[in-house]
């Protein structure tokens, strides 16, 4: 299995830190955003929207960390990662789509506009970025896995870039249960965190 | 089985489409958007993120337009409209995640902005919208269904904003694999469109 990586990419750490909870060997092809790697065509035959990360696994290709993650944890013989009951899987996938919506173009959008010169507004993300937030706070104050009683892919898929908070320019001190899901997370075996993580 | 709609939303009609396709009785509530229904404490408490659609069914709330679909997909006994096994699921979450980023970001806007006042700027989100055009082109020249050999909930996902897209400024004229589709689903038994729709 490789996965096609840039280290400081959130979506990355996604996938990364799945494979280390499913113990799955692999091998990391870095590639070169800031040279312009995955816009040249050698990439973009991996992945046609020029985006990190990709998975290759027995010849397939699959794009899209929100898809590697159903990959992976579908691979599993048991459903810990990804219940497959309707509403157990429905759970799932509303706080994944959470990560790809308020979470990437709110608290990434920040963070990339403030340390990457992306070209996105920062008071427009920063303001996406604490909807999810306040969303995630409401939700954490009652329980402490977003979609089941134990973590699946709806944790690993918003953990990175709201860990990333304070890079995005958003202080987690008003927000006491999403610092408790962190800190839950940072207790898992084979936890590896990402510079500027709270 | 309720429905909090919108008639003129895409992402509500996505539900419609799989409701139909399903044969589902179900009971339409409508919810009114301009008068600002989706942010009033009543309607929060459904769906905090004050959004259509959002689906009651024995006493549970979903809400978000991927996982309601992926809800009712699963609650059928076969397979049909989300496969399980890892390589297609994977595929179908594929498209989901372009329905959420590049159509909801790009195409959805722009025909948000050009007629219903939305805050996006119209070039940029025309620009993505384009992306996500040129993606699907270039995928369905080689096959018939986004994600498997037959309909999933991945065509349903993207098609509504896809084909709106004249709605939101962008012709399909160059894109006949599109074009296709679009009339393949159209041919669909219980298919209804929406206004403005290719």
């Amino acid at each position: 299995m490789k996965l096609y990586d840039v280290a400081r990419s959130g979506n990355c750490h996604k996938v990364r830190m799945l494979l280390a909870q499913l113990s799955l060997p692999h091998e990391i092809v870095a590639v070169d955003l800031p040279g312009g790697e995955t816009k040249l065509p050698a990439f973009l035959k991996l992945n046609p929207r020029g985006q990190v990360p990709v998975l290759e696994d027995a010849g397939e290709i699959i794009w899209d960390s929100q898809a590697i993650l159903v990959y992976l944890a579908r691979k599993q013989s048991d459903e810990t990662w990804l219940p497959t009951a309707p509403l157990t899987m429905a759970r799932a996938m509303q706080w994944l789509a959470v990560s790809e919506n308020e979470i990437l173009y709110g608290l990434a959008r920040a963070r990339a506009a403030l340390h990457f010169k992306a070209p996105w507004s920062v008071a427009d993300s920063q303001a996406l970025g604490t909807q999810a937030l306040i969303l995630l706070e409401t939700h954490l104050t009652q329980r402490e896995w977003l979609a089941a009683s134990h973590p699946t892919i709806a944790d690993i898929a918003c953990y990175p870039y709201v860990a990333l908070a304070p890079r995005a320019g958003l202080s987690l001190d008003a927000y006491p249960a999403i610092v408790a899901w962190i800190r839950r997370i940072q207790a898992w075996p084979n936890y590896t965190g990402m510079p500027g993580m709270f």
